[in-house]
């Protein structure tokens, strides 16, 4: 396991040395992005040691067909991948006749600084070349937070002797991707282009298939110091790049420094025939405004996203630089501008995953944004299933479902299907639960119950109908029962009577049900056309009603618990303190089938449960499934330990909510998985802002009342967040001694705090002693 | 469904008509073999219409690299294919300048023959070229039964009218497998050479990875009827090939024939350094022998075989044309010769499959060959799993076992696990126990028990041990459990407490102990060397016992069936007859999630237990079971009806036993499943022979004693067979009226039929009326 790879900082991630077997991860851990695009931390110049090139525009993607051993009826024709996009970042230099790559130059003094606070990558090393010439490099990067299309690169080269020196900008459409099934290009080159002044260059490319024009365009120009010298490239290109080639000599001392500014942009957001003429007027707008201009409408559009997102973590740095790198991810992932996009799990930090959309977004990342966005971006979330509805309709048609029953995809891009798992594709259906949950989740949130006239009831309608053609009803047992599933631990395949599914199932048909029996009320009008357009009749709300009477939920009495599955207590009960580390983690030592037959669990599936339907359980039955499960599970999914961390806090087991908020905290810079070099856990990020906000501070709605139960680990002197609610914005902080509570808006509002009500006047705070 | 595409007929398949749309199954159905190799129906000239070539030689084999979407701990990393071999059959005809080619040329007088009674493959026809030619030939191919690795054609062209006529026999190495991963070439060149006198060609090729060396060489010659001229070739050679061109001119009427000798030699059985040398010496040898002696050597094998092994059916054409035809495909398929070779699901007629050995061999093959054949091949094919023991016990440790737990591979070349989907190769263990099951059959058959102590004991002891570890003790049930398994029934998968599967377990765990006690008692001082060998103590009996003791076996008390897996009344009960045409196959029409939650069956899997292990259970418990669940069996699998039909005629529903027997027996013939173009059901045919003779003659060994039930189908006139038991020869003939047996022996035979013994004096018959 890694650790301590980078110095602990509050606002900054900093890696000190240079060292080639660490690069990849570095690539990941230092990738920046806008929600509009993403870039790994690939070097400027040439690297030729091992690296995973990552450029990524938000909603480009590729079908790539699907790879598999054995056909099953009903697996999708393609897996639609996250697409390496052509290059922008690069900047080949050669320093008297030799290319600079440190993977075959000396380097010394390398520092790379991830600048959180500002969303800046900084870079600066000093390299001898194998010739013997020395030079030192300052570069600074950033995808612009306030222009979704633009990035800017600086890079500062001093030369330690006399040297000639060649650097060339450029573009290059000629990339693959590392996940490709049949190793095949994903790109097909529409064109290059200069401008007529020569200085901007256009290479515009096309995804295979799907046919998305991706144009990417570079200004580049060169300055010495205290020097007024126009130094005028020679520029060339092929079909796939462009490039503009600056020959020059640098004294002993002398910098030059290379300016790249680069615009982005997609047919998603222009039509193909102007794509190459937008792009130019895009980058002869950002020449115009120039670095620093630019440099400072980013910074202040970052300040912006932190005071509104920022949790501050008094007396651990660690603790804080984990919390901080998982805002400043999220934000780089998803902007919620634009409800085409979504939250991939690796976001624009690698390929693995493929596809954008998983079950992730709403379980694990919708409450982060709902609580620090604007209430559009979480809506956004929502209508992004919301126009995939049809497509979910046609999927679980495809399965042999019928009249409307929706089954949302495992993963998607467009809201078609494109795992090709059965036990997961057809049996982890538990997503369905999850997408209505997040809608309910909204409405209690926001208040917004148009959302259930003008959107919401539809989807909580076909999921319904899904639900109750999937469950069947047992003469064995009469009871109605869920056959073949795969809940949230993945460790179970082909189950039967899930209790989360099962339980989630239930909900929706009762949730599905009050709001079409509120619409009927509130909403007359609109409830009238939506029973035509959907065909509800009372028929259907009581077959729902038979089965959320009736239907089989699985216990141990005697233990007092849920059972994850039926039988659960058939399996040999080891538990994980028992099991010796060197067969950890089971899924890199066990065979499938001995993971399967074992008791041990892979992330939160009760435990899921009851965090997501707290209300319906007492606290000694959360304490009970918590702590029978939680000594079962080995966390081996990074969407565990925050869930596991919530419910901790829940029942008041601090240090077991302590510990399991690290792991999740500190996940992809420590490297826990030995994984992070493919790209980061961006959705289980949300799971450290979960693990304070609803997990020490005891955030919930209930009733329409902003709740607060908090509890600080002992580890920290004090912890402060701001959270939105319905137009108020609420800044809490929790110290050892008191949490203080300050309505930053300006009228009253009213919070239940444990017990009792906080009447909080406008910008004012009241402290509320710890018990 | 195609039927009737072949004329009814005793001792032949006839093709009477050339349609290209059914030329890749006509491929398959005339395929020729000899048990060393084998041949799919290939035209010998040119055919550019679709085809599947294919080419087989027993044991040669290619590990193609796994394919598969999503890896799982424990996959294996290749697939052995079978291997599409080089190309001997090709005979290339121009007539005046013209390809011949049936694809282009217009063709009548078509008719193909395969001479089932003599292993010929004949084939007739006239085609009119393009250029306005007309010539007929007649061909005839066959795979010589009485010289392992030797082939022959005859080919003969008439002209209707004077034509120029170009002949090129060929060997071809530079074949593809149509089922190849990464559609790579599997083999490489190694030389290709002419003899000194030019007469034989010989090519040698390489696999890639298992470096297997084929030499496929050829004498050609030509002769015109009623003349002496000696015709000389041209020959040519690349590094892939050799061809032997004859020119000549042929008069209206004329007609000319080629000869071709073909030999086939490998590693396998040659050293790689004269494997080039041998094949010339072979060819040699073939040509000096002659056409009519190689014939009449071969005829004569295929008497032999039939001979031993030939079912009559009188009265029923198609049925008996059925039984023949699966009879002929088994001995072409395997001979028993060599204990490396095994018999693949495809035999030597596609590639489907891969992988050479399946559970098929023991769960459906052996009787055929215990019964039919001399001793030593049936103790081959348990040899040939005895020596892949250590395989079995390292695949066990490959999943988690440990102590010489033994797990033999569910599809295998080598010894080694071939197949990567988690819920076949991992779970679908009950292939441990029809290998078990062999053993016991094999020495109730032959009373062969010193095969226990020279082999069987450390088979059965490698399985035992895998059950004991494979089982776990359930708390919740007190009781053993098997969970997570895959039945015979493969629309089940990850189930728990498979009835089948745990009781062939606990009858593994019981008929080891015997064994055991029966070699200390009766062998002790083998018995004790393999105590030693084995690490045996007491502890470990006392641990089988327990399980065998405590084992828990589903059921249904109320029904009086046992459950196939437990849980499998929770599921919606519906008939197949309930099921709309529509719908079937559910294997082409449903998803798998859906077909595993569905109460549909496979192929049997109680009825599978109850077939094996019937003297545990009174007739009206099978008869409670085989009618609960053949009710619920959709047959889609090859080797369900068979199985169901000997159980059908063990309790006495002929009518559905007779139903079943003919879903088996023509079961390519007439294409039920409309995939015999991708090769034939070769596993499968020894169940239209199961369903004669452990079905409606009842056939059994009791007690040492061979024993008869003789039923017949309203349908027959007579049905006869013979078998071979114990150094005795018996003529078995069931007639509506009577039962005739016949000893064709030179001792006494005691014979149980039904309740009483018969007593046979030596080549006598005693006839015994039917009830």
């Amino acid at each position: 396991m890694l650790k301590n790879l980078y110095a602990p900082h509050e606002w900054q991630i900093i890696e000190e040395t240079f060292d080639a077997k660490h690069h990849e991860m570095s690539e990941s851990i230092f990738s920046i992005g806008n929600g509009h695009m993403g870039q790994r931390a690939n070097f400027e110049e040439t690297y030729s040691g091992q690296s995973l090139q990552g450029t990524y525009v938000a909603g480009i993607y590729y079908p790539d067909k699907t790879k598999v051993g054995w056909w099953k009826n009903g697996y999708p024709e393609y897996f639609a991948k996250v697409l390496n996009a052509p290059n922008w970042t690069g900047i080949a230099v050669k320093v008297s006749g030799e290319v600079l790559d440190l993977a075959t130059a000396s380097v010394s003094s390398f520092k790379r600084i991830l600048d959180m606070k500002q969303g800046l990558l900084k870079r600066e090393f000093t390299a001898t070349l194998p010739n013997g010439k020395t030079v030192s490099v300052n570069a600074c990067r950033f995808i612009s937070m306030d222009r979704d299309e633009a990035a800017v690169i600086s890079y500062a080269i001093t030369a330690n002797s006399d040297v000639e020196l060649e650097v060339s900008p450029y573009v290059d459409a000629q990339v693959r991707n590392k996940d490709s099934n049949y190793d095949e290009l994903f790109w097909t080159p529409v064109s290059s282009h200069f401008s007529d002044d020569s200085d901007a260059g256009v290479v515009v490319a096309q995804t295979k298939k799907t046919a998305f024009g991706v144009a990417t365009g570079m200004i580049a120009h060169v300055e010495k110091r205290a020097s007024t010298v126009q130094f005028k490239p020679e520029n060339s290109k092929t079909e796939w790049n462009v490039a503009s080639t600056y020959r020059l000599q640098l004294k002993q001392g002398e910098t030059v420094t290379i300016y790249k500014y680069v615009a982005v942009l997609s047919t998603l957001n222009h039509k193909p025939e102007s794509l190459q003429s937008a792009t130019l007027v895009y980058l002869r707008e950002l020449r115009t405004a120039g670095y620093d201009d630019l440099l400072k409408d980013h910074v202040t559009a970052w300040h912006n996203k932190w005071q509104e997102s920022d949790v501050i973590i008094e007396g651990d740095i660690e603790a804080q630089q984990g919390i901080r790198y998982n805002i400043f991810q999220l934000n780089q992932t998803y902007s919620g501008k634009d409800a085409r996009f979504n939250i991939g799990p690796k976001g624009f930090t690698g390929e693995k995953y493929g596809g954008s959309t998983y079950w992730d977004t709403e379980a694990f990342c919708f409450p982060f944004y709902l609580s620090t966005a604007s209430q559009e971006v979480a809506k956004n979330l929502l209508l992004y299933r919301y126009k995939q509805l049809g497509k979910a309709i046609e999927n679980a048609e495809k399965l042999g479902f019928t009249a409307g029953a929706a089954l949302f995809p495992m993963v998607t891009m467009n809201g078609e299907e494109c795992h090709n798992e059965w036990e997961i594709t057809f049996e982890e259906i538990h997503r369905n639960g999850a997408i209505a949950f997040a809608i309910y989740d909204y409405v209690r949130y926001t208040n917004d119950k148009q959302y259930l006239a003008d959107y919401g009831l539809e989807v909580l309608v076909g999921i319904s109908r899904f639900w109750k053609q999937r469950i069947t009803f047992s003469k064995a047992k009469n009871k109605f029962v869920m056959l073949g599933v795969t809940g949230p631990n993945e460790y179970e395949n082909n189950i039967n009577n899930n209790w989360y599914t099962s339980t989630l199932a239930v909900w929706t048909l009762r949730y599905t049900t009050e709001t079409y029996k509120f619409l009927k009320e509130m909403h007359p009008a609109e409830n009238k056309a939506l029973v035509q357009k959907l065909s509800i009749d009372e028929a259907e709300l009581k077959d729902w009603d038979d089965i959320i009477r009736n239907m089989y939920l699985p216990e141990d009495k005697d233990l007092g618990i849920f059972l994850q599955q039926e039988g659960y207590m058939d399996k040999e009960q080891i538990l994980v303190s028992e099991l010796p580390a060197s067969q950890r983690p089971i899924n890199q030592h066990w065979s499938w089938d001995r993971i399967l037959r074992s008791c041990f669990i892979k992330q939160a599936d009760v435990v899921q449960g009851l965090y997501c339907l707290e209300d319906q359980f007492d606290v000694d039955t959360i304490r009970r499934n918590f702590e029978f499960y939680e000594q079962r599970t080995v966390h081996e999914s990074s969407l565990s330990p925050c869930i596991h961390s919530v419910v901790a806090s829940k029942i008041k087991q601090l240090d077991k909510a302590y510990e399991l908020y690290l792991r999740t905290a500190r996940l992809d810079l420590d490297d826990y998985n030995n994984e992070a070099r493919e790209g980061l856990h961006i959705t289980s990020m949300s799971g450290a802002w979960l693990a304070i906000v609803k997990g020490f501070a005891g955030m919930r709605v209930k009733s329409d009342t902003l709740y607060f139960d908090p509890i600080i680990p002992k580890q920290w002197e004090a912890f402060s967040f701001r959270i939105k609610f319905r137009g108020y914005v609420i800044l809490v902080r929790v110290t050892k001694l008191q949490t203080s509570i300050q309505n930053i808006s300006d009228k009253d509002i009213t919070i239940k705090f444990r017990e009792g009500f906080l009447q909080i006047p406008p910008r004012q705070t009241v402290n509320e002693l710890n018990r």
